[in-house]
């Protein structure tokens, strides 16, 4: 959608709580939807990855970040800007590889679970938050870098901190070489 | 969830590019759960109505907003508070019947469909937004106002704004007065 010239600048930010009970909304759906707990996780990262796709414009446009020149520059952008302006909380990032490929984003605090008490009995395998893990890979997916996200650790399964890893794979590198 | 004391002020805003996708990614759920666009429209109003019903006390305590005297104080409150706190913008209000108890919400733009280009051809009924209707909806019944809450316009069938219309009704307050 075009601006209008002129046009008096939007105001984008908005209070997160409609967001994360729409999310929680979302997720019920899928959990009639699909009767495995597996189907559901590959469902919602299916999703996050479309909309990832779709984010990274908004997200290049609105943070001004340039090009990232390391793996590890790239775990601190999603970390410090986009998971403060898309959810408002700041992932401590470490990594986890002497090969520098792999991270881990640790949340003390995850909004999108703020209205969840705990998961259900029957769905302990459940990744709530796995839209997430989706959205990053399709974000990073449409910068030239191909990753695996998965949940690590999850505050909902009785771990102590939420922690989502993201593992570079050299692949798309190799791709551009290639050409 | 309690706030520890002492614990630093968390930031609720985000920016609500995140949330406007995700929404989609629920519509287009629903539409491939549903063959009805009726039966879409039904569910994101149910949806809508669960998350209004949890959501009026952050509003509550959030926006510090103080009892309203009349239906037309809560219009603009709904407008210029809530619309404001969690989609970014402020639906200009007008009332619409003599009796005072019909008001609508007119979205020059509607931040929802920022990322929808036109609604495919066999989903003409589909109202897109609908679960917005439900979210007043359950809000309002939570501080004991009934209210109808229906979409009238919308850009995304080709009028030139998205009108809201909630009419409030007496039934509340007549049970107030029968206990």
């Amino acid at each position: 959608m075009s601006h209008l010239p002129g046009r008096k600048q939007e105001n984008h930010k908005i209070s997160r709580e409609l967001f994360v009970l729409t999310y929680g909304a979302l997720v019920a759906q899928l959990c009639k939807d699909y009767e495995k707990d597996e189907d559901v996780n590959t469902c919602l990262d299916r999703m996050g990855y479309g909309i990832g796709v779709r984010l990274i414009d908004d997200f290049l446009a609105r943070s001004a970040v340039k090009k990232c020149r390391s793996y590890s520059e790239t775990a601190d952008v999603i970390a410090q800007v986009a998971f403060k302006m898309y959810l408002g909380v700041t992932p401590s990032v470490s990594c986890s590889s002497a090969a520098g490929n792999e991270f881990s984003l640790i949340l003390d605090k995850n909004p999108l679970v703020d209205f969840v008490e705990e998961l259900p009995a029957e769905r302990t395998s459940l990744c709530y938050c796995n839209l997430l893990c989706g959205v990053i890979r399709g974000a990073l997916e449409m910068v030239h870098l191909a990753a695996e996200v998965t949940f690590l650790q999850d505050r909902l399964k009785g771990d102590a901190v939420t922690e989502i890893g993201i593992t570079f794979l050299r692949k798309a590198e190799d791709r551009k070489h290639k050409r």
